[in-house]
């Protein structure tokens, strides 16, 4: 028996259908769910545009995840964070709770385009310096392991993100490849596989969320602002806090043109 | 505005809730969720209960998820298999699927207990041998370093599994500490931890499952059945597939006897 309450979801109506047979790409952008890890990234982005915390939450009880939204010129804005760990009180990073929250984003607003944005370390060696802001070309695990065939690749994960070239002209951002797992730091088999992944950022979400996204047929792009130098000299935690309050302007002006630019486009155009 | 269709699991009428209020310890257990990440490990118990693929899913569409369903005795029996990963066609081992079909099967089902079965990695210095089927006491990550203080704990994810001393008696199973991470193999880094966590067996689901559960307030055991020795002289990925069929009997079993022993009995004599 299909389950009433999810059968809106999966009845080829939604948003994640239409994206996937081209109905969204020919009309403009509608509603977007922004997904920042961390409150320190997200506030700025809030106050920016005024989104309102939701006072009865979308989401089942218990969970920590909040909506902030709002509307800006044709745009439907919902900024999801996912909250504070119940047990231990700091924000819920890392990609069990990002692929949650998209997943629970995606059934409650079907929303036309996801746009992950935080903070991410980066490759000097690559090209990247602190302060840079990078639209992820593709996302990638490295820190799932399956050494049988196959699996290999199913650990990797490697999906392109959604391909946004007028967006990346226009905004002249740098392009990288982002590699994603749940440790700050980077042990000498992590630093293999993103050396094989041939990522110039890594971060704690982004190849998860581009897994939901993939599986539920939504679009998703991926603004990364570089907090720390990966293969540099200071301790990744010491640097990363260091730089956090400075290069969350970076990342909160960046996420501000990427929406004035999508705000009146199709998909196709972006 | 609450979003309508997500209403029912949030307003506190939920199984969930019922659980945490102590209603759910006062009647006999009635729906189980088996939450099973391999189709290898989940066809035995399918066939032994007879349970039947659903026909039209209860989750949304282009989730690989497969629920097969039936009765056995007083118990409304849920297994659920989270599929062959649509890219690869391979399982959908590790953290992510099983945090999503845990939350998916949550909202879907209301269930009043999950009980995550599957094999594991297992440390002979803790005392396990090949075949031997463990009751998890605890679950923890592996492969989430957060080296900032309170985010190192978030990281590790401790938690206790639902205590069962009735159980365990009654079934003379083995009882250790459960360590999880999204690598089939073990790093130096993963090891550490694995011993920071006072680990026998090591798995791919586990603590992602107990977190899920945790925050939806839905009790949650852990069978794990050795397929290889983590601290043993065989590579790991040779050991698990040549050991696979012959461990996944040994699961099925106990996992049988385990549906048998809750049948008729409430929460609290588990």
């Amino acid at each position: 028996m299909r389950n009433p309450q999810m059968a809106p979801h999966g009845d080829g109506s939604g948003a994640a259908e239409e994206a996937a047979a081209g109905g969204a790409e020919k009309r403009p952008v509608s509603t977007i769910v922004i997904l920042i890890a961390m409150q320190t990234e997200a506030l700025p982005v809030v106050n920016r545009f005024q989104l309102v915390e939701d006072q009865d939450s979308l989401f089942p009880k218990g969970v920590p995840w909040v909506r902030y939204h709002g509307t800006y010129k044709d745009l439907n804005i919902n900024l999801i964070w996912p909250g504070k760990d119940p047990s231990s009180g700091v924000d819920s990073v890392g990609t069990i709770s990002a692929s949650l929250v998209t997943y629970a984003s995606i059934q409650a607003l079907k929303p036309d385009l996801i746009i992950n944005a935080g903070t991410a370390g980066g490759f000097k060696a690559k090209g990247a310096s602190i302060s840079d802001v990078f639209l992820a070309s593709e996302v990638a695990f490295h820190d799932r392991r399956i050494p049988i065939p196959v699996f290999d690749l199913y650990g990797v994960g490697l999906r392109p993100a959604f391909s946004t070239p007028n967006l990346v002209k226009e905004l002249n951002l740098k392009v990288g490849k982002l590699s994603t797992g749940d440790s700050l730091d980077m042990s000498q088999q992590d630093e293999a596989t993103i050396f094989a992944n041939d990522a110039t950022i890594k971060d704690m979400e982004g190849a998860a969320i581009a897994y939901v996204a993939d599986i539920l047929k939504v679009p998703a792009i991926f603004v990364k602002a570089v907090t720390d130098i990966v293969d540099g000299d200071k301790p990744t935690a010491e640097e990363f806090l260091q730089n956090l309050a400075t290069v969350t302007a970076a990342l909160d002006q960046t996420v501000c043109q990427v929406v004035e630019f999508i705000n009146g486009k199709c998909l196709s155009d972006l």
